[in-house]
């Protein structure tokens, strides 16, 4: 038999899964932390891979999703906020002279994307947009049944556009990003500032709310979490509004853990797209649904790619 | 011979010219007012494509650009704001059925994009993006060699992506948009409202202003016509540090009147889209250039389609 080896590189743990060469239910899995002292987590991953390793079938491919901005078509990783030592690091040749077979590494957002098109909540679809809503916003985009990678592989940046110059400051070090509204990160942000300037709610200051903490402030009904959420969320349907314009996408996947916030942050997404569109055909079939495939979403995608070779 | 027609429906002017197969030199033009009191647009295409039938040759085909949202997948215009009687309006069906052979139809900024990218200043790249500011903002992009198009030919309206929440009034009656802050309607706006507020400037404020007044006062060193040029240059910076973001093309071509102004709006787009990346890699190779096919960008861009049928 012929397997597809999928690794999912994150800011905290490493995840590798054995696939057979058409299915997506894996035959063996595993999973470490990212870092670990005294080692490098090139080394780390090579460690994990071998583990799996199967004995008696063929390898076909490695398919690598990774974090930061990276170029699929080099294999080289720009930069990996969570991981030292990975600038301009050429992940993709190394893994490959390691196990001498095809490997793949593509953004793990990007591949995320994929793997709902693919194997998830937009199957069948040619135009999709995929956005991740979570500490930050990230996403791909399927265009007539190819994902966008532009020209170094850094498109779809979808979280990082300015939507207000001069904004708040966002994850990246740059101001005024949709990322700086609509994230949990933000939202917490916000709540702190309106607690600093006396707004009352039942969140205490200290320490520093986090996304969760004003989630559950608003399901007990506290005023400044609402708003907090819906501010979120208004901010996210002028995003999705401008892709709507720049994508025309049939349909749009929300993932990430703010998105699973539900209605409170949804109707006002969905409220302001509405309001936002220049015609009405951006909406008339268009499917707003949440991501089906959760956590395995990059590895995944990341398979997808595998079985394509 | 094999001969190509192609057509550019403009808000003021229909023009069609007659290709060679292979060629782009036309073997005949012709052009007539779009509007005329008395008979409807699509008679008067007709009559024009009529005008210039080849008696000798064979007509492959004829390929269209079209202004306004249209679809170019059914080949139905939504809307043309200039044109009575065209919402959605079955042109490219009408034109087929009336002519008896393959007709193609495409949304003119897109079709420009195609043509700046087979025959004009993209020629060889695989990542384009095409921007033309005149009176308004439109354009379209290249990804991987191929125009993306959306579900509904709807994508990459560039103008109409909200740049500011609440904003100023755009050409479509949205708030904010990019094409409300960068537009030659955007910069005379500005110009007029600084005038009322006494603003001191040698433009005078009646009749209003238009993009060209305020263009040649700054030649002239008017404050208040370098500072409108200025601010609508950093604004499209604006909005072209986030197509970098979404799109990372390696060539942007700025096409429209506007764009014309030269260094004094350019420079503070570049300076902007500097400033706004989130890593030089967006912009190490990347070349903006002036569009090079001028008003036929359109035309040449349906010819593109026509050939490759």
């Amino acid at each position: 038999m012929t397997v597809n080896i999928a690794v999912d590189i994150g800011g905290t743990q490493l995840r590798v899964a054995v696939f057979p060469e058409k299915g997506i239910v894996p035959l063996q899995q595993a999973k470490i932390p990212t870092r670990s002292e005294g080692e490098n987590t090139v080394d780390r991953l090579i460690k994990l891979i071998s583990s799996v390793w199967p004995t008696d079938e063929r390898v076909k491919a490695i398919s690598m999703a990774a974090p930061g901005p990276l170029n699929p078509k080099t294999g080289f990783v720009f930069s990996a906020p969570n991981i030292p030592g990975w600038v301009n690091f050429p992940l993709q040749k190394i893994i490959q002279d390691h196990f001498g077979l095809p490997v793949i590494l593509g953004n793990d957002a990007n591949l995320a994307a994929v793997g709902e098109w693919k194997f998830g909540a937009g199957h069948g679809h040619h135009n999709l947009l995929y956005m991740t809503i979570s500490t930050g916003i990230g996403g791909g985009v399927i265009s007539e049944d190819r994902l966008v990678l532009g020209e170094n592989g850094l498109a779809t940046e979808l979280g990082h556009v300015i939507i207000t110059p001069g904004g708040p400051i966002c994850g990246c070090g740059k101001r005024g990003h949709l990322e700086a509204y609509g994230s949990g990160t933000a939202i917490a942000r916000y709540v702190l500032e309106q607690l600093q300037k006396g707004v009352p709610s039942i969140i205490p200051m200290a320490p520093p709310p986090s996304a969760r903490d004003v989630s559950l402030a608003a399901e007990k009904g506290d005023a400044l979490a609402i708003e907090a959420i819906q501010r979120a969320g208004t901010y996210i349907g002028y995003g999705l509004a401008n892709y709507l314009h720049i994508f025309n996408p049939s349909i749009i996947i929300l993932g990430g853990g703010v998105s699973r916030i539900g209605p409170l942050l949804l109707d006002p997404v969905k409220a302001t797209m509405r309001e936002s569109i220049m015609t009405p055909v951006y909406m008339e079939k268009l499917i707003i649904t949440s991501a089906a495939l959760g956590d395995d979403a990059g590895l995944l995608g990341a398979l997808a790619l595998a079985q394509e070779l």
